[in-house]
């Protein structure tokens, strides 16, 4: 909270969370606090009809999830909730959407998504196996919320895998470090999930979106800068090593989008049902992998 | 036949395939007739125990696939039998493989295989579709050898899905334009798989193996030549447009290999076993997509 | 000055550059004039000792120039002089400079360097050339920058040529719509350049250094974003189109960078002789296409 | 002899160049002899009307090309007389050529062309460079052709550098192993040269058009083949790294027009006046070089 003062110069500083909230000095809420305390804030910020910022996951449990829904329809919540999908707001990824809308690529059909994880922070993954949900609720639900929101239908079944092919410490929070999925979508459409915890060439978030007219890919080249080192080895270029690099702008974005709802009054582009549907597929590849099953939602 | 002595040269012909194979004036037979006809010829073929090249797929159903893995054992057949995956003979696959076998990328645990059919073919494929036991055993099965061959293992478990997106002409043939599949295998690996038939960019054929230590890819990049346009539009390249002029150097190699191994009394690389395993998960697939179910092998 | 005022919240603002730099309350400089300007406005920031940021070219004719170094040297100008070579602080430039140093490509002897300025605004620039000193001061003198600091040598013979090959409107401003020149060093190194107002792909920034052990491309690849079009075209990628948008985080680190000089005492990365150079070798360009002959410095 | 006997099958084999022209068992001859007995196999070939197929240089000194021009021209030579610029043949140079003929980059005025030798073939170079007349005689030459023919324009001005970058033993034979040139052709247009025979990551032949409505760039990418593989490293991509693979299938294409030529009477694309000024340019090159001025032709 020193920090908080000094280095940021917060005026009003608070230990507490529900005084923060109801104490009348700020106008909305982030809460980015860890995964497990995200229902507790949330629900007293919905209480307190305070614009909501929520890091993703909404919330840790499916009967959680249900719960915020409940509560904001029953309390007559009226304030901007967001949800931090911030790839949405990557210029790339927000450009491809555009380039959808206009029909370059006719009606996309299939959608494959890459979310890979550097290697070298692999060691340091595994405690937080325990608490993250897995990786199809940490990782995934990136790729599963994009690919709702690019194929604009909802998921009917999923089928998935995974397992420790490098690093067996996940195995003792029943978590592994790779995991593929394949799903359906009510409209017919299909979708083709890899997910990554030990990815040697960087972070590599990478996104195809098929049509009937045409295809975009994001991310499939090296992006860590416009540079190509041309040597013994070939033509050799770099992926960014970090989400913090690769989505900085992102971030900028996803809050300006935030504090411009908030400000004049609109609802949000990700919202609570995305926060929901995006925890009820993932908890279905949970499912689908531990129990080698089809599942349908 | 007339084009066959004039221009090519061929001195004996034959109206019969028994009485080529009985004649005594080849050393070899290459079965490239229509898909129908292939049990028919492989059977001749090992009864008069003369080494085989057959075109994919080995037959049509799994009883004749059966039918001619037993006739092999009974009649003690002891010549060279091929089946003609031709793209592991293409020199970017086979670097793959080398690539893989000299430990580049650790221990291969995902494939993803795209096989894209340019979209201009897709008025004149719908007449085969009756006949070619539909996308999953006409195309995805080139991909699904590849897994296999890059995984080292057999596929266990498959969940796959397509549909009529652009044409619907298939649906008359009770077949997609485009498909997908999720495969587990007996070691834990997993594969991802996109068939299309309606690519607008051209004839796009694209393989990446991911292992413990890093991963390749094959085809990713457009390949009609060495050119990249710029203009008004931005950067443009382009992918060839046929497997005739994309794969030209894997059938003179696979073709190549086949007379090597009849000379040198080889076992092919590609054999029976080959096309008895891709087409019982080509047909796995087929199953789940139709009945949307998980097939398990 | 009432933008400046009302939305910048700047505190003191003036009509007149002498009495801002004189009155008490600045701590530094930014001479972003019109080039015209330049001279006048570092003759009285020099004079008053204080730290200047000067935008390219440094004055528009080399009397002036010269008598800038000299003012510097008799009125014992103390402070950080920074000449604006944006170029340097890009995280790609700079990167590149870093591995050389580093020697991950020997001792660098070819530099080839490409400014494109995107066609859509070649009609806007026309006017301008009454002023900007032409193609060689205004635009290929960030390349050459780039060049001399990349050799770590001094030009010392320079060939160039140009002409109105798409808009003639230049002509009358005595200057071309395209340039190249091919310029020997002093330590033996070799440099191409090609400078453009005509490019129908975007704006493109790119540079090559090739040294005793292996090379370094720089912008060689589409930039704008992570997006790949694949459609009938083939697969597409673009250019970013503008300045602002491919340097934005030049331009911050290199502020950040005088920043930093001013509050630590410490010499800019880009001093006045590197404006004094660069414009020797652009009026060298220019005398040498206008004369058709080979200038030595 | 014997291999050309006894492996190629070749019926009539000969020690003597005249008796082999004479002899009436040929139709046409290829001249690939070591380039100091070019005049002497021209003469001869010419002298009995045999149509000619002459691996570039046409020969080794500028009197002995004004020679053969003249003796064409005197002894009513009528026959295909082909000088060997496989480039042209290839089909990636070949698409820019028809592209541009199609008007897709309006009309050329700068061309840029890179021809790069792997540097493990450098020390077995340097005893050659006795006889090669040079780098921009024996390496040059073919982009020098290959600007002629995009440009479709005569060179009127050169500037040329070069140096021992890396291998001094080039410099006992007055040569250098890299070099760059500029050229002003005779329409205004402009071309970039760079050739070197110290390229670490292999053989990169690449070359760029640039017009008035757009611009083509050929080889720019690593081409060994279609694979990338993905490691520690980033993402690794290899050029090929001989000619004979780079340009295998110009090679076949330039033999076979030169046969078409023969067999149906044609001229062939390449002819003696294209042998003359490309070596009138190289000769222009080494000039400028050595004497470090300009060169008009």
């Amino acid at each position: 909270m020193n920090r908080a003062k000094t280095e940021l110069g917060v005026e009003h500083l608070y230990n507490d969370f529900e005084k923060m909230v109801t104490d009348g000095n700020i106008d909305a809420v982030c809460i980015i606090s860890p995964s497990a305390f995200h229902f507790e804030h949330v629900e007293i910020a919905v209480k307190n009809n305070m614009p909501i910022f929520c890091e993703k996951p909404l919330a840790t449990t499916l009967d959680q999830i249900y719960d915020i829904q409940n509560m904001i329809k029953e309390q007559n919540y009226t304030k901007p909730f967001m949800l931090a999908f911030m790839r949405r707001f990557d210029p790339s990824y927000a450009e491809a959407k555009r380039m959808i809308e206009a029909g370059e690529i006719g009606k996309p059909f299939m959608v494959r998504c890459y979310g890979l994880d550097p290697i070298k922070y692999v060691k340091t993954a595994v405690p937080f196996a325990k608490y993250s949900g897995g990786i199809f609720l940490d990782m995934m639900i990136h790729d599963i919320d994009l690919a709702r929101w690019y194929m604009d239908s909802e998921v009917a079944s999923i089928y998935a895998a995974g397992d420790c092919f490098v690093e067996d410490g996940f195995a003792e929070h029943d978590d592994v470090d790779n995991g593929t999925a394949l799903m359906r979508f009510e409209n017919g459409g299909m979708a083709l999930f890899f997910t990554s915890r030990t990815c040697h060439h960087g972070y590599h978030i990478e996104t195809e979106i098929v049509g009937t007219k045409g295809s975009i890919r994001i991310g499939s080249n090296p992006n860590k800068n416009e540079v190509v080192l041309f040597n013994d080895n070939g033509a050799v270029a770099q992926f960014k090593d970090y989400f913090m690099t690769r989505f900085q702008e992102a971030y900028c974005n996803e809050i300006q989008h935030f504090v411009d709802c908030v400000l004049e009054g609109k609802t949000p582009e990700v919202g609570v049902i995305d926060g929901v549907k995006s925890t009820e597929i993932a908890y279905g590849c949970d499912q689908s992998y531990k129990e080698d099953k089809l599942v349908r939602l």
